[in-house]
């Protein structure tokens, strides 16, 4: 292969990225927190596939206009196309329609997993991403919800944010379908419409009350002012019917009206004269919803989460179609340095809501379903941000150094690495070109090598190996100024019997650990 | 959607599977404990997409004729082709060479990820699998081969698996390109043989050598007999040619040989006249395969590892083409129970060996790297049929029930579950439709759960709740007749104040794991 005579290019697909040992590290750890708190509530883990047939994962995805956009797809040898999955809630509820009859409801399960979106990559969005998700399918109650949200909250406060740094924020789509049906945007014809409003309205953060105004409205230009950037289509809204969204959403003490009974409707003042608001759609169609709220809001303060943790917030609406009722999101409060350093409020790190048409898509049957999602990547990044995740990182091995290449020394290297490693002691033998010496220890000085071991043909002949502690050894060689200085020093490096090498190290590693503690 | 005419119908592509809670958990307890063998290495995690350039990924696939079939390919919106990858060292090698100048060599590190397969699916062979990889680049030494070899048997005893139930095979490509070299199979024309040849002789295992006798000439049917099942290609060597091939990969004693120096040919004594054989040739391209394989049993020697964990063994191959050097292979041989009851032979769980080439495609220079692949699913089944994985199981949740479905009961009930999660419980409040009491109990016994919380009005009025042994309750109704008896009985059954709830279901989980553990 090497005698080909064109080399080819290394390289990876936009928006795709390989993953360090300190990101891996930090998401391990995080996940194993969070499978704890979704364990304590009950839930076990259930995976599916990375593939799924594309017409059993719908089109469900944001920001797409045309079907099966968005995905990647390919066609099987049976013609058939398949799909990588684009979340993990579409493939959960063809898992659950397939074994319906095998599965004991209500099913609460759980699952971390990658998925795909083939869109155009940007800053900090990828094509490849994580997610964890917990699930409870066969829950028709409101309870489930409620439960939903706790979890969420515990998840936040078992990664180590403080309350107060964060906010798990419910609504309702009921609410929402009202408030929409009452301005004219009901029926099939208008499901593009509104899923657009739902996509302007989850931009409230990011551009404001005016930017969403005008994404309801004519569009907006992405730079911000006009033909600065792309051009993103609004939903073409005249202005009461965007005023009469921007109230809604923007409404403080909603839950405090539904549960004084004064919640009729948020509209009523604007009183508009030249677009048909049915009034008394929107106050049919906002009762079960704000109920359901109202319900939530009872059980979560019940069981302890005071607003402080869980909000009722008409502003939350997660932009994918599938919601049918409760929508709840996450939200990190505090403000953290980003990827840039900047200090931002971090904003969304998860949600969910209940999709009970999901599964009903296969059986015809109504089956109710809730569950919500964690953006694992975006989360580790907040977390290590705020100085919550890799505290305790795994240490770089000791190196066994490499000065004689001949197979009796060798084997010698070997022993001492092997017994390192019998005592779980993190080691490694030099696997380089052991020529040059001076390349061992640039090694070990980058890789952060807390000790070097190493033997010559004279030690060897007399049983001996030494042992260089390099972190003291680093620390003295800042203080030290000439080479004499630093040949008469050399406190740092001890020679004893092959015998005491695995005690020696060891008790220099002890020492580094006391240091490092600050002890 | 509920709405519309026709049901979809819920599957999943051919050779794809979902995974349950068990499998879940043994993979995950057994890839920690690899992890943890791979850490105390020296290595360090490293991943890549699951999405590569298909040129990338190159053209080594077993068992594929053609360019890339047996890989799930599609293209990007810039028409380029995309792949899914097909195992965890082509795409390591594209990050080794994209990012070249940051990697301080050797680099060592480890994977666990998905690859696929597009290929036809068969009964334990899926197109979506789990492999856990480790590799190091940059060691042009057998030193570093060598480490692999007894990193793998460390990786079979931290699992559990006894010593002499599993052995690692090595051999070296460079023997057998030699022995290939001699009967004329050599030069680029000659590959697709070459691969042919590879591949016949990995299926010594299964087919004997009479069936790899077949594969090695003109073809074998997989029914064992002509026309029986479909017919597999041959490499089309002749009787001398495939007689010299089986000889040398059933050869005992090949590094005693080699060590005594009497390590010629295996095939001297065929004396072949019709078929051109090479032996000047075939001993000058096996003496340095034979010395690397020597340095190797040495090292491994020395370091304590005896032929009873790590063999030489020249019919050890690996069906991939990329090896460019020594090939090592880690196999039960322990008598299991497969997924059919039966007592096999479990045979190869994992391999890897030298593969030089990879990274210099890319580079243009040679860069030396060494790695080996565990099967996840594979070793996961062997171990759980030999009793090593999921011992301690995951306990189910306390069943809170629910007796009462107005907003102050279900606050109850939900600060019930709150308040035993918080005690490091784990509980679930009961999401279904709760109004068939049965139900709840039936749910609670499928799924296993331990202790039933009950409160009904009367016992909400007094401020006491009941806590249900189920397990105790199972153990009882079996050996009570009657339901008068059974109501008298009901010693598995308390009522006590609501403050005492947590201690009591605490009470009664300990004595079930004294129970269990048979104190």
């Amino acid at each position: 292969m090497s005698g080909k005579p064109q080399k080819m290019k290394a390289r990876l697909p936009r928006g795709l990225v390989d993953r360090s040992p300190a990101d891996i590290r930090a998401v391990e750890e995080m996940c194993g927190r969070i499978r704890e708190v979704y364990e304590l509530y009950g839930f076990e883990p259930v995976e599916t596939p990375l593939i799924e047939y594309t017409d059993a994962l719908g089109k469900f995805l944001p920001d797409q206009d045309r079907p099966n956009e968005g995905v990647f797809s390919f066609q099987d040898d049976d013609e058939q196309w398949l799909s990588l999955r684009y979340d993990l809630t579409a493939p959960l509820a063809r898992h659950v329609a397939e074994n319906f009859n095998d599965i004991q409801l209500p099913y609460r399960t759980y699952r971390a997993g990658w998925v795909f979106r083939n869109e155009k990559p940007g800053p900090g969005r990828f094509r490849q991403f994580m997610q964890f998700d917990a699930d409870t399918v066969g829950a028709p109650s409101v309870a489930a919800d409620a439960e939903m949200a706790m979890m969420m909250a515990d998840v936040m406060e078992a990664l180590g944010i403080a309350r107060g740094d964060y906010v798990i924020r419910v609504n309702n789509r009921k609410v929402l379908d009202g408030v929409m049906e009452a301005i004219g945007l009901s029926g099939a014809e208008n499901a593009g419409r509104r899923l657009t409003v739902l996509r302007a309205i989850d931009k409230l953060d990011k551009f404001g009350p005016e930017g969403v105004k005008l994404l309801l409205g004519p569009g907006r230009w992405d730079g911000g002012r006009e033909g600065e950037g792309d051009f993103t289509n609004g939903a073409g809204l005249d202005e009461t019917q965007a005023a009469i969204i921007i109230d809604f959403v923007g409404k403080e003490g909603f839950l405090q009206e539904v549960r004084e009974g004064r919640y009729r409707s948020p509209l009523r003042s604007e009183n508009p004269d030249r677009t048909p608001v049915n009034f008394e759609a929107l106050q049919a169609m906002t009762r079960e919803g704000a109920s359901e709220l109202e319900q939530i809001a009872s059980l979560v303060e019940a069981a302890g989460y005071g607003p402080d943790r869980i909000r009722i917030d008409p502003s939350v609406v997660r932009g994918l179609e599938y919601y049918t009722g409760p929508v709840y999101e996450a939200e990190l409060t505090a403000e953290i340095p980003n990827e840039k350093g900047e200090i931002v409020r971090f904003g969304s790190v998860g949600g969910g809501g209940r999709y009970d048409g999901l599964v009903s898509r296969f059986r015809g049957q109504p089956v109710p379903a809730t569950g919500f999602s964690i953006g694992v990547s975006r989360l580790a990044t907040a977390l290590k941000n705020l100085g919550k995740l890799g505290q305790d990182p795994v240490r770089p091995p000791v190196l066994v150094t490499v000065m004689d290449g001949d197979t009796a020394a060798m084997a010698k290297y070997q022993q001492f690495t092997q017994a390192l490693r019998a005592a779980g002691i993190r080691a490694e033998m030099y696997q380089g070109n052991w020529k040059k010496f001076g390349n061992q220890l640039k090694y070990a000085d980058r890789r952060g090598c807390p000790v070097a071991v190493i033997q010559g043909a004279d030690e060897r002949d007399r049983g001996e190996v030494q042992v260089k502690d390099l972190l003291e050894g680093a620390r003295l060689s800042a203080e030290i100024d000439s080479n004499e200085e630093w040949r008469e020093a050399r406190v740092a490096q001890v020679s004893v019997p092959e015998a005491e090498l695995v005690a020696t190290v060891e008790r220099i590693l002890k020492a580094q650990a006391r240091e490092r503690d600050g002890r």
